[in-house]
């Protein structure tokens, strides 16, 4: 089925569920490696979840961001690093719609529906920001960047740099282009194909057409639909725990049916009627469910910002982001509860690396790192005491 | 506002909210006193929420269980106890319809929109039962109840009992019938005003119109429409739960903003600027809202399970006790913790017992203990691992 | 037997353990009615026990702190006020000796084992301060402190003001001296009888030989030793809150096994069979055994940094405040969870208001309060990651 | 310095000390490689501390052990595995003791001291058993055992099998001997230095001089000195899990002071000033603590327990057992917890695997299932309960 002739949500949902199926087979093996995800974006791309949100008109699916979470939340059950590269896939070309250039957006839109682009960011704002030349009638990108997630594998690198004229501006960077170093250093103990390590650009030309626009001096006086960026990647990140929780669960449940033997003791004949065992499973499965709720609220709270567009106001923006926050915060608490967990209703047996259960926990541990949990709660404690909205900036 | 004059959910809601902005009146007063909550049921009755469920040609408002669901949570936060009677009114009203006998339930649907009928029950099943004898062309009761909420303020009170022809019998008693007793004695730390003491029936006549039928010999063999009884119970519980814990909440920031003073040494000018506390807000409001939309779930869940009537698969109905049973947990957990930490975001002086913080906690220790969460776990641990469905029972 | 009489710790244990079961008897009632501890005071004072840590050759029991703290945790089992005011009468009359006045301390302690006084005080460091004047040849005491724990039965009140000559003076004022007036104001969900109300002080007249000396202007500034007393507090808290929850643990197990009904389908004979609940009693007893090691552990350290005395130096004061700090923290979230959590092993019928089960976790919610727990695990932390000492102050 | 010449506790700590400095040098490497940990087995050998047990006329420390579980609980802090190999090399020497044949008890207490002797055991209850045959004036071996953890690099090997005369026959096997095969498969995600693949047997001769004697058809018909050995095994595992959590609560401190970065908005100006990552801290240090204090505990109970030798009572027997396991259930939840939040503390770079934070969670994560912490509970549970005592078993 091509992009086109999908046309329902559960055709979408279908093609993230097959997508999923393939990257179950050898994800083991694949998080063993390490290094460049190039079969899954090859995967990625084949089956067309990469235009899901571009426009029907551009040759997209056309459909809302809640299916493109949706899309990342069922692949997250079986590889979180691969769902993490569709996520920020759909982060970063997004985000050039925000900018008064919609013309390249359009492009954008079109060469992923049609090509088949893979985008990437290089953009952690903690490290130093890159700097831009002017030579020969074009921007030269010059710095390093890490945690540039899926930058390593994409088509199209979004980057932003200091310009000679003053100001930061935004530029579309061709992966393959002359003076793109990747370094493949990215070798942490979680989502390991996610191609997170750093990216060099050694004067590396961007021609005009592919000058996005001057990033806002400051992301707090940016317009509320440009920053709704932020509460975008941490909606990402919901449906990334979401799905990691889910996968780590399935996964232990199988294991419990087939391999899991009753304790010596108990007084029942199989592992699962162990009362122990039912009950974790109960709290897990809990735990689980409440962050799915949530992140199903939070998915139709931004997709109705979404929808508003140049119109949301700070506060719609700033009710968002605490709808998404809050999400965010039960969900990281549920996954690193599940995925530790698991392995007290399989056994000590299913501590071999051969069985892989310990990836779910490496994955959402790694990732729930991202921006600490502490300072989100602070954000909604301080909306439900004050009524105060998060000060739009990097991490909110 | 007449019940027929409203048509809207907004306007359901906004009665809802009228009758919780009364009841909140004079709260802290009535929990200490205790005894028959007279005030509570006459407000509810005047309001017209005891109709809400009643079918619009009855007279009723014709609204779908999810409203009458939303409008328990909406009294909790102010009133536990008026809550769990309005909840516990809907359940029994509700299960006459699952009988063979329409025309009764016609019957008590019209008092109720028509007459204000409030109802009650007596049917602990850990309590040993009711016995009927057969006299003068009716059924006379014997015997006592305990935990019998609602029963010592309800026009109607639903019982059954063993019957002289072998069986039980389900029979609607007048509350005010000759020989119904209220001990008055239901005097527990928390629901103080939810009249669930013990009622004894001293061979109450009841006239056969008023005999619903035969009790199923075997909830595990009734029908799942009829059995859909049981997690009706629990998704009230549900609905309490978390009225109760963002009625702590409201308190508490209400506390904080006007009385908490800063801490000593902790360098900032209010007790809203504390990192600590805007930390512990952040996390009973994710807890809370985590519970919140778990009902939100639940209640959808058992909206379609309702409308679908006798065509209840057993499937069906299991899959939404299921759903039921997870959103209980997590709103347990949640209203137990919420209720407790508020005063840790409050302080000392908010112990005093003019204040009242403290019947947010003791209202949800005493509710929660009504079933052990532990075999709600069990349930959910058994239907993710194994894909079994709870067997319906007194709890299930 | 005597005080003099009394030469081991078992003896004294036993006079504690005897004081503990004569205060079971009727706590219940005298939770209820809240007011005056005046027969709990006249208990105490009459086993003997508000003289044990006074020296031997003055009269009293001469034994360390950490038995004075066994004390406080044994009675504390029993009934949480009184412990508390034990606690606190220990604390009033030892801080005495801190101060350059050796015959007042002398003469207070030769009082307490000779004549029984009880102490409380007022310092409250969160209210205003009292003031002093001077008038004929004696100071008078002007002003009022809440949280005045103790005072409203005290033969001896520890205060401190502002005296006309500048600085701040301590002062033993008679409990029942013309000008003091208790409010009676203690009416608090916990530790009820801790006669914790306000006292008010119109013009109270302290003759010369009751002036303690001045207060250090700074407690930072503070010699080790003086500054010593707020940690002392802190494990007076620490053996509070380690006796209410073996209390309240003890207190559910009589339930259970006594009156707690097997579940409904949990297929077993008898409550103390079920599986959750044998699994529940055993995390809280590990909580209060928790709790209980740590506290053992802070009496050896606290007993060791009194034998100092003055040559305590700032970082043995530092070091013995963080252990102390770190029992308490794990001392009040363990005596949180098994006061709340007794209920869920013992079920809905021990929620009734003449079983008493809720004083322990009222006690314990209400006095935890006393300073923020955030603020000990901030200062815990900080001690672990820089190695820093808090710095002494009110709570620290 | 000899074994003979260390001659106090202080000694002994400072040579586990220095093992566990040397150890601490490479332990990321040999955790990435596992594999048989034969320099670590080298190292403990030369340090003298497997000979700290043996009797002081046997050539060994003559130390209780008290200070054994401290030596193990000390290189824990830096490499789990070693720890292992050492609390279970002591485990299987002293189990030889309990058995009539002192002669052979002595020689091998002899050999360990003067030669140097590790010690292994293959002896998983949940494999089938071992088989026995007699030949040639001696029996020889044949089977296959997982989990034997040590056996690998072991000197001697404990294992006992179905004897041809029937009962079962403990014994004594050289590693080194004809027939034995390890089969170098462990490959789990933790403790991946504690050589706990399987062995296989394959008529391996063993003679007559290395048999210890019959095993006691049941152990909980054994005597309780005897049965006294699965405890002892679990006050290991207490100590190995104390460790843990000290050696990872140090590491990211370590981290903390010299990378972690103050976090964007956070307002301070290094990561040690973070109001939450103090908070954070606290709590993990205060976790760990209880986890020191009821090991301590556990402890002062195992070496009375010890010193009554075969003296000691099944009440008291079982007393310590209780002990013990309060102190696993407290470790292993802090351990778990310390593990996995240390990251919170450190930040996203320190989930590089270079940095080898993650080993701690995962030797926690893979010990900590030998056997399920509900069972644990649900002993002390009874215990508390009902008074009763943990039946001897395999696993309590």
């Amino acid at each position: 089925m091509t992009i086109a002739e999908r046309a329902t949500t559960g055709e979408w949902q279908a093609a993230a569920r097959a997508v999923a199926a393939e990257l179950a087979d050898g994800v083991t093996a694949r998080d063993a490696a390490g290094s460049a995800p190039v079969e899954e974006v090859a995967l990625l791309r084949e089956s067309g979840l990469l235009g899901l949100l571009v426009p029907r008109d551009l040759g997209g699916g056309g459909r809302p961001w809640s299916e493109g979470l949706a899309a990342v939340e069922l692949i997250a059950r079986a590889d979180a690093s691969a769902a993490m590269l569709l996520g920020y896939h759909y982060l970063h070309l997004w985000r050039l719609t925000h900018y008064d250039n919609a013309e390249l957006a359009r492009r954008a839109a079109r060469g992923t529906a049609r090509e088949g682009w893979f985008w990437g960011g290089a953009s952690n704002p903690r490290d130093p920001g890159l700097t831009l030349t002017r030579d020969d009638g074009a921007y030269r990108v010059h710095g390093r960047k890490g945690f540039a997630t899926g930058a390593q594998v994409a088509d199209r690198i979004v980057v932003s740099g200091a310009a000679p004229e003053g100001g930061k501006v935004m530029l579309v960077v061709d992966g393959r282009a002359e003076g793109v170093r990747h370094n493949d250093d990215w070798d942490a103990i979680g989502v390991r194909r996610s191609a997170s390590g750093s990216v060099e650009f050694d004067g590396v030309r961007v021609p005009d057409e592919w000058v996005v626009g001057p990033v806002p001096p400051n992301e707090a006086a940016a317009a509320p639909y440009q920053s709704l960026v932020v509460p975008a990647f941490q909606i990402v990140f919901v449906h990334l725990y979401a799905g990691i929780a889910r996968g780590a669960l399935t996964a232990a449940v199988e294991y419990t049916r087939t391999k899991t033997r009753p304790w010596t003791g108990s007084g029942v004949e199989s592992a699962a009627e162990d009362p122990y065992i039912l009950e974790t499973y109960g709290e897990l499965a809990s735990r689980t469910a409440a962050a799915e709720a949530l992140a199903g609220r939070a998915r139709a709270a931004f997709d109705a910002a979404v929808a508003r567009g140049r119109e949301l106001s700070a506060e719609e923006r700033g009710e968002t982001a605490v709808a998404i926050s809050t999400a965010k915060v039960v969900a990281q608490h549920a996954v690193l509860d599940v995925t530790s967990r698991v392995f007290e209703v399989t056994g000590a047996r299913a501590t071999a690396r051969a069985t892989g259960l310990d990836r779910f926990w490496r994955d959402a541990r790694t990732h729930t790192l991202h921006d600490p949990v502490a300072y989100k709660l602070r954000e909604i404690g301080e909306h439900v005491l004050t009524g105060g909205l998060p000060t739009p900036g990097p991490y909110s």
